[in-house]
């Protein structure tokens, strides 16, 4: 072990030459932490509470509602101090899904895989009724449509003949040594790039036709709402049976009346279309029932710490975190019950051990994440700072750092930098302990679409680690087949084994993990961009 | 072509070494042929009738009957003569799926993917209840069920907790030249281990505690079906949303009524077995209405023929086949609308290039296959011998050979021999101008399963071309998921155009294809046995 600390500490990051001291910690804590995590691991127990026991955690839903209050149980029962369901600002209307039917009855009976979209209506009861084709660009489009669908199952066209997707490609796959090493070479970013991303930067606003089209889509959705339609149906992305459910209507405390509206399964959605196309008569019938819940728009983030047992550390904190809510179909097992799972599970690690962390650990489980970072932006604005003015809150000076963990399944790799060199040292000294387990690469990367960007945003030391992507992309990220079935409790157990060391190393560490230069302030976006509720697009 | 001709014909196969000479055959025909079939295909316009608009066609169903009437309609419109829907015995109770629907209600709402068991009953309408496990290996274990079951939505126990399968490994795949190679080296089968292959043989029949706990599987849907269960609820294979659907309960004229039963998705089956384990309170609702129909218990294939142009050999035949029935999920394309399609499109091509065959070229789309090649097996029996006796029919010595096509959408690599090595050296010959497009292998080899066997059951030449195979196994054989997205046009497309070829060359051949020696006849098995009616195990 403490050959591959020296071996790793000697080991420069690319290109970069940042003054290295050799960085030290109790390798004898780690190794109890190691001997606990991999040993005694109960992230596999933790995970099918989060999914199969909690069900879909859609923010705003009272199935997030009622996990945030398991959670939080949970949380007590491990002895954690300071639990708390906090609330971090306005979300929107909640929405559940009561009944979800959809079938084909002509020219022969199908029953199809669908589901409601986010934040869309009801079917008056059990409708049925013919399927035709909506061909629409603009408002100007819609003329010749008036009063012509009401009842109607409305599907878009699409260039699409075929869902299958490349049968001779595997879904899943993990870093390979070439994919590690490109990224342990990868040079800082250049400065003025910014401080390591920030929420909404980079972001795709307009690439003419396509965007417009999509624009356009919600305004069409409410035409069609108006117009009494049966049921809006989508073409979702997938194939094989799963179907990716992502994005919404708009979950504004003003926003009108949404209709019923479904995502549905290329093979279904397009055999539909196929059909309609070729003159047959298609008929569907379906039911659909959603709530919407508008008591409180509130949303909540759940926080839990293990008080900092030194005098003066004490009151200086290190903060582990994973969104907690999910979409609505599956169980958002890899996006991000894994994640939030991993993170009580370093908890109840450092706990197990009965080790005494001189720094408060304190875990924090987002809601709001998949429409934007909203809680962790939220909860940093409330106790750091705002990007918005950057005046920086007492609090602001207590962290140490924050860890992250929303990538999936798949097991530690190594850790981005978001470009902050001065902490590469640091953590390729952690790794150490554990390259035998895969986890060896630091790179000055950044990464992005996850909670850590809420922390970088303000200048405060907040990572996310190099995982495994597994079948991520191709089959669970958003999913209907997002289920505990789809993790993996070696990986789980891994990365839960490896944040709760770094979590441990930081609270000890006698200085705080260095920061990079504070950002500027930026004052808010104009009304109606991007982060105001319902029109924020979907992150993962 | 000449060069790729004779190089083929000096290739012997493996160890076998027939007395063969150069086969000649009509180049400029199979080059019209070529032309036609890889340059103006309607392959996958037939494809999409018999699956987007046909529907599932279990053997049976008015679906299956509604399909028969319109490839009838299309061979007529082809010009094909001597149409007919021609009987070929009892099959037992027709069956259809009018209404599916199943949901678990708690601990939340979420919508399953499941599919009525063929010829399983309805639930007495929209119903709820507790999800309960039921363990059960024998008819004694029941006795602590009895009265306690009412309305309960039944579930049986599994080892498995998971059910992803392997993420690291492609779903499809084609054939490799060194399998290629292999099968063109295998040896010819010893004598004595049959003609063949016999529809049968082979089977697993008594691996003890497996195949027990399998028979008794009736017994207790009969027991649950009594005791007046909500659902009983079968984990069927397949993960992400796929779900393969095969086999039923009985469909003979006078088996008792059936309880409603589906087969589930193993994500959200296990998801049931995990909670309702774990001590949750899991109810669900459903609602599921199935038909059977008792009226004709006839099942049928359908024929047609381009009449034998020559004065002599007019009168003999040569024949394509594929089996048009499939199981009730999806609108089994792959298995076998595939097949259906390829032989309908080599006989539009033999029509299209204006050729005239010498020998009568006859298409059958069989039904019960799926049952256990019934539909051929009748057909052969009707028109050629029984196996039973062995007395040949005058139409025996009029058939030449009988091409089968039922392994997917893979396209043609080749042919399997059955054993008749001297169908070696012709086959080869007719497969050199297809080798540049990957059909290249003779094997004398055996491969079972579909209805060739029917054939070579009785002594006559019956062939199935080699498939590379895809996603056949993985995802689309018996599965939801076998639907028109899973065809691949350039296969089937190069398929259709090389079955053209070898009718039209066997329709020309001076000789019919040589035989080998007549199997001795095989007196029906034990009233009960495999092949009664609604115990016939599942076939492709």
């Amino acid at each position: 072990m403490k050959k591959n600390l020296l071996f790793s500490a000697f080991f420069a990051i690319g290109a970069v030459s940042p003054l290295f001291a050799q960085e030290s910690f109790d390798a004898a804590a780690v190794q109890k932490i190691r001997d606990e995590g991999m040993n005694r691991s109960k992230v596999m127990e933790t995970a099918f509470t989060l999914t199969d026991v909690t069900g879909p955690r859609l923010s705003g839903s009272p199935g997030l509602r009622k996990a945030q209050e398991q959670v939080a149980a949970q949380m007590k029962a491990m002895g954690l101090q300071n639990v708390k369901i906090e609330p971090w600002g306005e979300f929107g209307k909640g929405w559940q899904i009561d009944k979800s039917y959809t079938a084909m009855t002509a020219p022969y009976y199908d029953a199809l895989i669908a589901y409601p979209k986010a934040w869309s209506g009801s079917t008056k009861g059990a409708v049925k009724g013919e399927v035709v084709i909506v061909k629409a660009d603009s408002l100007p489009d819609l003329e010749k449509y008036k009063g012509k669908l009401k009842g109607k199952f409305v599907i878009y066209d699409s260039q699409t003949t075929q869902a299958a997707g490349d049968i001779f490609q595997a879904d899943g796959s993990r870093n390979t040594d070439a994919r590690l090493a490109e990224m342990a070479a990868t040079q800082p970013v250049t400065p003025g790039a910014g401080p390591g991303g920030r929420p909404g930067a980079g972001r795709p606003g307009g690439r003419g036709g396509a965007f417009a089209a999509m624009a356009f889509r919600p305004k069409l959705a409410e035409f069609l709402a108006s117009e009494g339609v049966g049921l809006i149906i989508n073409m979702g992305r997938g194939t094989d049976g799963t179907l990716f459910t992502s994005n919404g209507n708009s979950r504004a405390k003003d926003a009108p009346k949404a209709g019923p509206e479904v995502e549905m399964s290329g093979e279904d959605y397009l055999r539909l279309l196929r059909l309609v196309k070729s003159g047959a008569k298609v008929e569907m019938e379906a039911d659909i029932k959603t709530s919407f819940y508008t008591k409180d728009l509130q949303e909540y983030n759940v926080v839990g710490e293990i008080p900092g047992s030194d005098p003066t550390l004490g009151s200086e904190l290190v903060m582990l975190g994973a969104h907690f809510d999910s979409w609505h179909s599956g169980t958002g097992a890899t996006d991000n019950a894994a994640g939030s799972a991993v993170m009580m599970e370093a908890m109840r690690i450092i706990q197990a051990t009965g080790l005494k962390p001189k720094r408060t650990i304190r875990i924090a489980l987002w809601s709001g994440e998949e429409q934007g970072l909203l809680g962790s932006r939220g909860y940093v604005t409330n106790h750091f700072a705002s990007t918005a003015d950057m005046v920086l809150k007492p609090e602001h000076s207590k962290l140490s750092a924050y860890y992250n963990l929303d990538n999936g399944t798949g097991k530690i790799r190594g850790v981005y930098l978001q470009g902050n060199a001065a902490a590469g040292p640091i953590f390729r000294s952690w790794l150490a302990p554990f390259n035998d387990l895969g986890a060896t690469t630091v790179t000055i990367s950044n990464t992005g679409g996850t909670d850590h960007q809420s922390y970088d945003a303000v200048g405060l030391p907040g990572f996310q680690f190099i995982q495994d992507g597994m079948d991520y992309n191709t089959r669970t990220h958003h999913s209907n087949q997002d289920t505990y079935d789809r993790l993996s409790a070696d990986d789980l157990k891994q990365a839960a084994t490896i944040i709760a060391a770094f979590a441990y190393n930081t609270s000890q560490r006698t200085e705080k993990i260095p920061r990079k230069a504070l950002p500027a302030a930026r004052p808010p976006q104009t009304p109606g961009g991007a982060g105001a509720a319902g029109t924020a697009p979907a992150r993962n």
